[in-house]
């Protein structure tokens, strides 16, 4: 093996012995070996103060979080016979778990694949890398992924803010097979087609999976108000659960076109109507016009993107539910949905009750929903858990 | 009106308008009226310091929980025509939830009937009080369930440890109709027969109903191990759900006959064996003839009770699980479940990542389920919050 070594401060190995999976850079003996000494995406023998070697990592040495675990087995250096290991364990869960082949197959240090999300829609599978690591890997990754799955395309979609911060140059490329605009997925028995290249993220969002196929119940018959509803992952579910009417609200056009191609799919297109604009405005509309919904589903992009934003943050989510809630019928409905790490789902939960309060409602808490199981949760990394969607029933106060 | 005042002191209204249904005995103000002038069972307007009406409550004169808020309109006395209001605001929310009329009809304060439990086995109903308020209601909420749901018996399962605290007898009668001793069910499509006379609690626990229907993909063609089975809840769904073999352990032979009833109820009496004893001693046997399964579902009785036992229920929960993951075969599933209030989720999840560490073993939580919807959260008070079911995937570390 001829791997250099990187040599932790005495005690600083407690937290990994632990589970975790990272390793700050003050936590490295640079005296021993120098963090200036690597470059990024470098790998190396992580070693306790003694020289205990505790595994191989990749190297970021200009980022706080300096390095993270690859393998806890010194021998497992990460190439491509050990992204072909991780991947097919990673699929062998989503393959119990799944009718279809749509679902995050790799989610980052959860599946020991640090710096890894791949997301499949049947054939074609979008990856994003974020770590320098990753990076240096990127054929290996690709070949893995050839190998494992034969797929009909793969897109490296590599354009988030997180590349930013570890000086990795944002791009979007094919490099292999085609990869259509719009790609197909099934989730919960509906039909959808996502906008891969062009939209949020990897196109669609998986991690909403379970909550959205708790929603069945809820709008059987009911009319249904989608909040940020991007290309109605929430809304055309519910209109194919049988919600009698869907209104999808969002502020993107590009998005609501999508919407319409969705709703067209599952024959439901006369059931959904599309409204363009910022949500808080709208939400001010549809008020003023006295407009009433059975079922308000709010999932808004991250309004906590870090630590210092969480004051402002918090009030935001406040101000939002709280319209929300005013246009629930009187015995409504309200899925409540953060996609922040950084807000506690107690505080959410204390939002949506200080809320109904302040409109003197009476509220309860049916379901507390998380992430689905293929976006599983690293235990020792409290930044893998992050999806909340809280489902409240409102009545009059009495 | 004609009931009594219950007056407050100064801001002991704060908890009360934020949301909360409880006044604790140090919050009256008993110079202006003393909880001595009050019976057991007793309602009453309760008033803020300045005189202003806050809701009725039902008054526990020597309970530290003295009273509990029955309305927040003073014009709501409890009586038959407001336990028919609450109870068909309780059943339109469950009917719209669930295929067949087996559930939690009324879960306490939750659904704003602090004192009483209702579970719904069809038109069989088991009813527990555990209030002295309700309790001297009792033939009004005969009357009222008996008007909702024409049932074909009604059973008080007056038997609970929580009514001695409130100096209430404890009885179990069949004040309506006809309850036999095994009474039918269904629970995501599988069905039971539970002993609600016998049997613990009102019989069953409908609680776990969204975790047990979570277990389907997990348990397919595998081989599965329930301990604390009781008649059979996990292990019988488990089968049903095309598991290949159960294994159901639990110490009272009364219980594991109820697992056969339940299996041979649903065709699976072959796949299903029963291993009565002391849980902590079959793991151990279990170890010693090298068993291993598949998927073991842990659902201990609560640990801890009262806050004082925390630190020993934690280690009774840390020592099951850890045994619980010593059967698990090297792609495992571990459901790890527990009903202690006292137990916060997230000291579950490190108790099993500690486990699983001590072991050598990698884990990630796959699912985190809670109760179900017909045991509403009252987001008001923490009590109403309990199950706790987190699922996990443990492998071999590398």
């Amino acid at each position: 093996m001829s791997l250099p070594s990187l040599r932790l401060k005495a005690n600083a190995d407690r937290r990994l012995r632990a589970g975790h999976l990272w390793v700050y850079s003050n936590e490295i003996d640079v005296a021993v070996t120098p963090l200036s000494g690597f470059q990024a995406g470098d790998q190396a023998i992580l070693e306790a103060a003694g020289g205990k070697p505790l595994g191989v990592v990749g190297i970021s040495p200009n980022n706080l979080i300096c390095a993270r675990l690859l393998s806890r087995d010194t021998k497992h250096e990460l190439d491509k016979s050990l992204l072909v290991h991780r991947i097919n364990v990673a699929l062998s869960l989503r393959e119990r778990l799944f009718d279809q082949p749509c679902y995050r197959l790799v989610y980052g240090d959860s599946d020991l694949l640090p710096g890894l999300v791949v997301d499949r829609f049947f054939d074609i599978l979008v990856v994003q890398i974020t770590s320098p690591t990753m990076e240096r890997q990127k054929d290996e990754v690709l070949a893995a992924l050839v190998q494992v799955l034969q797929p009909r395309g793969v897109l490296f979609k590599n354009d988030s803010a997180a590349r930013d911060a570890e000086g990795l140059p944002r791009y979007v490329e094919t490099p292999f097979g085609v990869v259509p605009e719009w790609v197909a997925l099934e989730e919960n028995g509906v039909k959808f087609e996502a906008p891969v290249i062009e939209g949020q993220k990897t196109g669609w969002f998986y991690d909403h999976r379970m909550n959205r196929a708790r929603l069945a119940p809820y709008v059987k018959g009911k009319r249904v108000l989608d909040l940020f509803s991007y290309i109605g992952g929430w809304g055309v579910q519910a209109a194919a659960f049988g919600a009698s009417e869907v209104f999808c609200v969002d502020a993107s056009a590009f998005a609501l076109d999508g919407v319409e191609r969705n709703a067209t799919l599952n024959g439901v297109a006369e059931k959904v109507t599309c409204i363009e604009g910022d949500v808080f405005a709208a939400l001010k509309e549809l008020k003023a016009s006295e407009e009433r919904f059975d079922v308000v589903v709010c999932d808004p992009p991250a309004f906590i993107k870090r630590k210092k934003d969480i004051k402002n943050g918090e009030a935001g989510y406040r101000r939002l539910n709280e319209m929300a809630m005013r246009l629930l019928s009187k015995d409504g409905i309200l899925v409540s949905a953060s996609c922040s790490m950084h807000l506690e789902e107690d505080n959410l939960q204390n939002i949506l009750l200080q809320s109904a309060r302040h409109l003197d409602r009476n509220i309860i808490m049916l379901e507390r929903g998380a992430q689905g199981p293929d976006h599983p949760v690293h235990m020792a990394i409290a930044e893998t858990r992050y999806i909340k969607s809280l489902t409240c029933r409102l009545l009059p106060n009495a």
